[in-house]
């Protein structure tokens, strides 16, 4: 099952760059909406997969991109993994899908895991960790149409514990997006920049000018959307996919100014009111 | 699902650490298996599962832990993940098993990789990615009875390009093995350390005398057993397992002396050979 042999299942034909645009231009969003189902907040009653299949059907035409986050589906052992590929076939074939996965591993073992994340789940991006260096990526790079994400500046409290360490004059975070450059010869090597930082943000968008940023960390992890957006989008006002998972999947009735309906609804005002609220900030 | 409120499924009672001991005294072996399923290389008309069983039953004598590799069994999808906790709930309770899944992830998100590893799969141990700093490990430290290993410089040929990136008078996985240490309050975190780069081995034991060295890459990938182990092994010559995958997952018939007889007989002795190279290491 190498790379070579397995019939690669994608989605839809077609370069997840120019998915990507034809997504941002058709819907005017850059937001992209995570899927992290927890058990503990889906709405009792719904099952996992109706309610995740739910709020792609309210948020299809607000959206650019859908990641689900492998974690919240492991979780759930194997019947999450069948949930995890079931949920993807039914996004919309015009909207791309980014597994959010942080894998890395050596070549042998990284093969193994592009299979099972282009191949069996049929995710068209993955987000990787580039702590392996060059070919622990390289096995998912060759699959030129899909894209990877590798972790540069993540949005979590202690990110700077080894990405703010000084390599030479630069700090590491600095050096991964250096390298990222080297390893976009195919052009589908994009980062992944915490909008919890937005001077480091415009750090990586002033080095990488030209690759996709993914922003995580809006929305529940209290990023400033403003300052985030503003650093990372291009020269163009996109190259930017802004995540928010909670905040859109569990806003709740009642909340956003959703007086009546349901959950679905809840998260469709959630996803308008970020989309909109992005929108301002290009 | 969080860690507080799920029931843990532990193998067996007692913390990894006297387990593992208990293992390599019992066995006289430093030896960890590897299970890594390649369906190109699986005996044909031998399942998936039975085929690690086989493995596991021939070789339990011989060794002081098994190490299943995720991503070979997530390329078979939701049918992998049942597997995979199917075939470590058959190890013999003896034996502790290492999942090595070189996760990495925020908190939250690090909070469902722990409930899906140590509460679904079952694995007693699992390697992790340090990129993301403290607080991606923490919500496994808590589980205080299993144990996490920290990559700090792999066995792969790119693993310097971040890893040895010199961070101020340290090299970065010199700081990963400092780190460790503060990392290490409840006496459950050991590193992985790749057999193929022997003077790092010993730079690590230097840092970490008295943390558990999980040294990947003998067998397959061609390290050095005698400088590897001799620079990993403690004062008392142990604190290391050894893992070795292909070379004995794949022996294979007619190969180290077995004339007759199928692969699991020819796993084996590949074992046993195994095993007393590293012991005359020690």
């Amino acid at each position: 099952m190498t790379t070579a042999e397995v019939e690669t299942k994608t989605r839809t034909a077609g370069r997840f760059l120019e998915r990507l645009d034809a997504a941002v231009e058709a819907n005017n969003s850059l937001l992209c909406v995570g899927l992290d189902p927890d058990p503990d907040r889906i709405p009792i009653g719904v099952g996992l997969e109706d309610f995740l299949v739910g709020v792609i059907e309210a948020t299809a035409d607000l959206v650019c991109a859908y990641k689900p986050n492998a974690a919240f589906f492991e979780q759930y052992g194997d019947e999450g993994w069948r949930i995890l590929r079931d949920v993807i076939a039914q996004v919309p074939d015009e909207i791309p899908v980014l597994l959010d996965a942080k894998r890395g591993d050596v070549g042998h073992t990284a093969e193994a895991y592009a299979s099972a994340i282009y191949d069996w789940v049929g995710a068209d991006a993955v987000t990787l960790n580039p702590y392996l260096g060059t070919d622990a990526l390289e096995p998912f790079l060759v699959y030129e149409e899909r894209h990877v994400f590798v972790l540069c500046r993540t949005s979590n409290p202690s990110a700077g514990d080894l990405q703010d360490v000084m390599a030479g004059d630069v700090r590491l975070y600095e050096r991964v997006a250096e390298l990222s450059r080297d390893w976009n010869t195919r052009g589908n090597v994009g980062l992944v920049v915490g909008a919890t930082y937005p001077e480091e943000v415009a750090r990586v968008r002033a080095i990488c000018p030209d690759q996709l940023i993914l922003l995580p960390g809006v929305g529940a992890q209290q990023g400033d959307i403003n300052a985030a957006v503003g650093a990372a989008t291009n020269d163009a006002g996109t190259g930017v996919l802004v995540n928010a998972s909670r905040g859109v999947l569990y806003a709740q009735p009642f909340k956003n100014g959703c007086a009546v309906g349901g959950w679905a609804e809840a998260s469709r005002n959630a996803a308008h009111d970020l989309r909109d609220a992005i929108n301002a900030a290009r």
